[in-house]
């Protein structure tokens, strides 16, 4: 069993991570970059910015702003920061950072610029081998991991063994776990999800009704399967058997649910704002973020100009996030190919 | 084209299609049991029980408060009033009432006492022939068609191109329609739905959040496929193809979703009271009706006895419903299976 646990980040995600572990009375070495955050964690015992509702146990946190420090005393590493920022985060690591680690992807997206997997870019930098990797997705808004209120996770890693010890370490009283073997699929599916969700909240606030969202959703969860299958036919070529996903399980359609009918979803909210004529820009400002989905529309446009996947409202989203679409003419075209 | 429409039922979705139809310009009979709903609607142009901020054209109205009349005047009759009172309104017809006549069921329940599917039922009491047999079904809360939000309808038939005539009635610029030959699957689709919905509204009741609900939802939608393909297996034996269904279309996922999350939903409402702790009697008492899937539970529970589908959300609400399982206790089992 490791005993040394590492998280990197310190948003809501990582910080409802950082709970559920502690809560589980396990100590972790946790990088904040911030030190100002860091100092208030030590002395109030909690997240100022994020989840600050969450008090913690300080005597099991080694708090720390220098990421390679961190990483340097951990055996299981949890990246938990936007995945816009991986890149920057990770740069100052030697190449050597990650050997015998194991390193369990919470990032829901893709590496900026490369658009990659969260794997395959550490395979590249790092030579991360595939059975050292693992990830944490399904449906999952860390607001309720800090009111305590029953959420699963799903655990994917090509070693099963290795996988559920990991699982294992996060299951308790509100927090039940699922296991599979389904790397690239969950990734996936966390990274559609996102953009899904801001189509809903797109939908939302053109004021579009109930019986429309629930055929929208419907359409996004047949796309991101189109999606997964085109992605996969493109990487084995035609010889090899295809992956086999299941998607009626909580990291598929789970997390797309939670991710657009959820008020606690900042895609939506994001999209709501767009729907209702604000600017990218206007919305950034107001919301005083990027919502993961606005990246990672683009990730997959360009990844869908190699594949050929039919994912007409993912490329909606890309043409008004992106190209200055008009929402409502967008719209008014998807509308007629929903079954 | 046929012209003489007839509507069976007076309540909220039979309103809702006598606006679409008559928003369309069609001429409708339409039977509704009380004189008074008559007179007012004569008199006042809107249902003053069902949706009354729609107004209709009453000279596209012929109102009847005779089934009889209404079915011998009409050459396509759709069914709209709860599968509990079926049976009892078509009673007094004489056995070769539908004969040569297209019947469009939009009930979303099966015949109490046999737990038949509607077809069945009618193919058994007045031969109607299947070519001759429509549904209606999709995710289509009566109250956004009041309002015209843009919401889709499909309609299943054994004949394309007379389901197609069906549809064509129906379709306007905020009522798209889907055709499909899918009569048995979309029928225990929309009963099944009304079950799990109940079961959202008690998961809410419960005080689960938005990420149990996700999962709850997830699991639901698997034992609906589930449930199809051992009705299935049992219909038709061993030796022939199984049916094909496209689950993630809106007839089965659409409607699913906008019946467990939109707070239309007469179903959730219902089990939202369950799941806070009143009893069904006291429910029934303050909602004034009782919700399809109250019936529906107990039907699909007798039904699978025969079939031994693995369903234990459906069994789980059945047994909260008619056997006064304690709601707590039963989700606390539910929540170790889900995935």
């Amino acid at each position: 069993m490791d005993n040394h646990i590492g998280i990197i980040g310190s948003g809501s995600w990582a910080t409802a991570l950082a709970k559920i572990l502690t809560d589980n009375n396990r100590h972790i070495h946790w990088w904040i970059r911030n030190e100002d955050t860091i100092r208030h964690m030590q002395q109030r015992h909690h997240n100022k910015h994020h989840l600050n509702s969450v008090y913690f146990d300080t005597r099991l946190l080694q708090l720390n702003s220098s990421a390679q420090e961190v990483v340097a005393a951990s055996d299981t590493i949890i990246l938990a920061v936007p995945s816009a920022f991986l890149r920057s985060v990770l740069e100052s690591l030697p190449a050597d950072a990650l050997k015998g680690k194991k390193v369990v992807s919470a990032i829901k997206g893709l590496v900026s610029g490369t658009n990659q997997l969260i794997n395959d870019y550490l395979a590249e930098t790092f030579g991360l081998p595939p059975e050292q990797y693992f990830t944490i997705t399904g449906p999952c808004h860390a607001e309720e991991v800090a009111n305590e209120k029953l959420s699963y996770l799903t655990f994917s890693g090509v070693e099963p063994d290795a996988t559920e010890n990991i699982a294992a370490m996060f299951n308790n009283s509100y927090l039940q776990t699922i296991v599979n073997r389904d790397v690239t699929g969950v990734q996936f599916a966390s990274v559609l999800k996102n953009i899904y969700a801001m189509g809903a909240g797109i939908a939302h606030g053109l004021e579009y009704g109930d019986n429309f969202q629930s055929v929208f959703i419907t359409n996004c969860f047949r796309e991101m399967q189109e999606f997964l299958e085109k992605y996969e036919q493109a990487q084995t070529g035609s010889g090899q058997e295809p992956a086999v996903h299941n998607y009626n399980a909580s990291a598929y359609l789970g997390d797309l649910l939670v991710t657009c009918y959820s008020l606690h979803s900042r895609n939506r909210t994001f999209g709501n704002m767009i729907g209702k004529g604000y600017s990218v820009k206007a919305t950034q400002l107001e919301m005083n973020m990027v919502a993961e989905g606005y990246y990672a529309s683009r990730s997959v446009f360009e990844i869908n100009k190699e594949i050929g996947a039919y994912m007409p409202v993912a490329q909606k989203v890309y043409a008004i996030l992106w190209e200055q679409l008009h929402p409502e003419e967008a719209y008014m075209e998807l509308e007629k190919g929903f079954i």
